[in-house]
């Protein structure tokens, strides 16, 4: 008998080469350490398929796998499980939150039904000392106002064309952008600001939300106006869009699913 | 002609051992490392004094320190002055977020009317994959209203000396607590809790917040209750409180001044 759970991980991408196992396991990437810890405490060999790749450098606070695993020498409830796997992924900044059973049908990537990403930039003078690694640092004052106005255009069903990388494999560049909120909080005593960008589809081009974000940096920056990005959408041309965000700032916050 | 200088400084404690410079340099300490970087930028030795120690692992958002700075060899406005000690503090995870001129009787210890720290507990089954070194991990649900309830009790002017280290050197136990308050919210799409401590005083004996919160832990395990914290306070003797937290989770938040 064959059980599918539905697994919720949380990581720091920082030190990997992404999502995506790479052929023998080197660089190392999420899939490829969590795919040996779940052989290492289960003996089976797997395939951890997650809710979508995630590039090198990004993390996620709530991506959605699922994994089948076989009979197991013993019965495990899913949270022994979780634990399980956790046991071999430490020390590594890799964990599972949670494993539930789900039905065979479930599918991770192909169930999702929206997906919700958060950019983080720390706008302020000095580099950042706690959350290296978790920021874009941008030393420029950003007018914040302005990139929500701008962020507004992008809205909807469009050919995101100008937002995906050249590299992008989708056979379709049409998404349907539902949620793209910019905004900011104080974040330190030195007058800093974090500026957190909300982004929700129901599935995103490679790279779609660092290029959306590069170029809201535009705006911030007081270079392109909001009908400079409704410009640069409509030209349907990576090369009219803006710059590609780093993929420090980006986190895979969550995925909902029906 | 010396100016004073008030600084205002980020740190990611982790990897250093506390702010306190260590005889001939090592280990590495935040005062002996921005001491450096002042000398390199300027030639000069100096004391770089701040609000107060903190212990090894133990982070700031915003630490302040007073410096004072004989005459440049070519003068310098006070934001060139943070900058030129963050270039030689970079890639270190410590920042000056700003220096502003300061009146020579500017004391960042003896000037300080309120300190402020940040205690911040991850409460879920899975270790931190995001925050390691960030956060105090504790496995058994807390109760967060009770420990919320018992730390009111601490309120005050109190002889602490239940919750300073044996090693504190302060000649007096006597403190003035006006802020202990514990809070929650949501973590991860996982259902973990992150649980905060608010702590404020005009000053702290030695490890007197972290011991606060351990003393806080055991109530919200169900162990103590409110009573049992008075009590504990009452024998003033170290031996009658609870753990020391580690580290990690603390964070000296900001000092004020007049």
């Amino acid at each position: 008998m064959t059980q599918r759970y539905r697994l919720t991980i949380e990581y720091n991408g920082s030190d990997y080469a992404g999502w995506q196992r790479q052929e023998n396991g080197r660089p190392q990437t999420i899939q490829g350490e969590i795919e040996k810890a779940v052989k290492a405490f289960s003996g089976q060999d797997t395939t951890v398929q997650s809710s979508g790749r995630t590039d090198a450098g990004v993390h996620a606070y709530g991506q959605i796998a699922h994994v089948d695993l076989e009979d197991l020498t013993r019965p495990m409830q899913p949270f022994e499980i979780a634990k399980a796997i956790n046991a071999h992924l430490y020390p590594q900044p890799i964990c599972i939150l949670s494993a539930e059973p789900a039905p065979d049908d479930f599918h991770a990537r192909f169930s999702a039904k929206n997906k919700r990403y958060i950019y983080r930039i720390l706008n302020r003078q000095a580099f950042p000392a706690i959350e290296r690694g978790f920021v874009w640092h941008i030393r420029r004052p950003l007018d914040v106002p302005a990139m929500q106005e701008a962020a507004q255009v992008l809205l909807g069903h469009h050919d995101f064309t100008t937002f995906r990388d050249s590299e992008c494999q989708a056979q379709n560049p049409m998404r349907t952008l539902d949620r793209l909120d910019v905004s900011a909080r104080e974040y330190d005593t030195g007058g800093g600001i974090e500026i957190r960008i909300a982004a929700e589809a129901k599935s995103f081009l490679h790279h779609m939300v660092r290029n959306l974000v590069g170029t809201l940096t535009l705006v911030g920056e007081g270079k392109w106006s909001a009908a400079d990005v409704t410009e640069a959408l409509e030209a349907k041309d990576r090369c009219a869009g803006g710059p590609t965000a780093p993929a420090a700032g980006l986190f895979l916050e969550r995925v909902d699913y029906e």
